[in-house]
């Protein structure tokens, strides 16, 4: 299923071509987007995922459409989505920089799709990662702008390739890492991890994007009384931490069992609470 | 102007959308590129930019058209042109993953598209360069083949935002540094410097495209006796050079006379040797 709105609130058919050939955003990856998870007709952390895109717009010098235009196509998806057939749908809203020598205009969409089978699984089975090198330093963000550590861009095709990799190392997912071994994030997600009671994730500071999701996790966790800690973390930790988790608006948060072909602590117990934690939020 | 082909030879309207939202090209930058400069009817090094489109797509696992067709859609492109009114013309070859959840049918076609007054006032008049961190060690392309560092992708938000900055500091263009200072390339272009009668420019190892345009050069100088030199390049050695030269299918070879604020050598009598170099070989 797919659904898809222009920032007017009007329905478009997606099997219809919607890009010119020479859109930036085709041409340059020259522009941002967000995914955002709708459940039961409910948007989970709209206004989030709006900051987010208005931050990575501010960063990227583009010019984005009027915060309520989002919202009402958003709407739009929203209203066409079978909900008694698909409970949940993944709605991704996307922002180029429009035409190569045009005006300035920019090219603004919101589509609504299913969630994948596969990604069910995940969720449900947890999954294996492996590390890889990013190769950022981590005072790179502070020093070097222009490399748009902090924006969500269209340009995923490194994200992709990593996947890749992981793939041929027979694994689910990846955790980069920076030049000091640190843990950054997954190429779509933040990773968490859990220490006695303690829920830490690496900082934006680092070069990776703030963590809608993540955050989500940790505002409930805090209410509920546990600590928390957005903190630089040594990839060893990984194999020392009762739990560590990937989380992203799609996937929620889901459990790693696995990293680099060696298990890490599994408790499906822990795992029910961080769950029930996030979900407490909506 | 501007002229579209498909890949089977058809032209197509490039006012009229081409791509759908969920083409992954549009979602991820997933997808590849080639810039190919055309004269009078004549692509120029169209077989070493066709080698290096097979190369970014084995290096990203893309299923690419055969070559033969993208030659065909070259020509369909060239037949069109007016070279009556416009004797040059920037041919784009561009490829991508194809639609999220299709069949990994490759979506490609072929672009002409006009140069602008711009880079011809630059070509004539030269430009001013700033040093940008790339944040990337000499090593990290071997090591980490999965951040695509030798691959021509559609991901380049980076390189475009690398071109705002320098703007910010009132320069025309950018030369990408490694993390031990050591120079590595335009964001659409390669560096070449001249030292006493050779020709030097950073090797491909570090982490950067082979420059076809450079390519050309370095072939040209050598058959005039000229010796050349594809090697690690400190920082420095940009202001001791007797000429700093960014070279790129549509920029040619473009002087640089000013590099991070301050004057470099440039000697009109050397560019016009180095120009007239390559354009000998056409």
């Amino acid at each position: 299923m797919r659904i898809l709105a222009l920032l007017d609130g009007t329905l478009v058919d997606p099997d219809t071509p919607l890009l010119r050939s020479h859109d930036l955003g085709v041409q340059r990856g020259d522009g941002i987007f967000e995914t955002i998870l709708a459940v039961d007709g409910h948007p989970r952390e709209l206004e989030a995922h709006l900051d987010r895109l208005e931050r990575s717009a501010r960063l990227m010098e583009l010019t984005l459409p009027d915060r309520a235009k989002w919202q009402h196509a958003v709407r739009t998806v929203l209203g066409e989505w079978p909900w008694g057939s698909e409970r949940e749908a993944a709605v991704k809203l996307v922002c180029t920089r429009g035409l190569d020598g045009g005006d300035g205009t920019p090219t603004a969409f919101v589509s609504g799709q299913s969630l994948s089978e596969e990604l069910m699984r995940k969720r449900a089975r947890g999954i294996s990662v492996v590390t890889l090198e990013r190769g950022i330093d981590p005072g790179m963000m502070e020093r070097a702008p222009w490399l748009l550590l902090s924006a969500k861009t269209l340009s995923y095709a490194v994200n992709m390739a990593a996947l890749r990799e992981a793939e041929r190392r027979d694994a689910d997912e990846v955790v980069f890492t920076a030049s000091d071994d640190s843990l950054l994030e997954g190429p779509t997600s933040n990773v968490v991890l859990a220490e006695d009671g303690r829920l830490a994730t690496p900082p934006p500071s680092s070069g990776i994007l703030r963590g809608t999701t993540q955050g989500a996790l940790f505002r409930a966790a805090e209410e509920a009384g546990w600590r928390t800690a957005v903190e630089p973390i040594a990839r060893e930790r990984l194999w020392r931490a009762d739990g560590v988790w990937l989380a992203s608006s799609i996937r929620k948060i889901t459990q790693v069992h696995t990293i680099d072909g060696t298990s890490v602590a599994t408790d499906s117990g822990l795992h029910e609470r961080i769950c029930k934690l996030y979900e407490s939020r909506y």
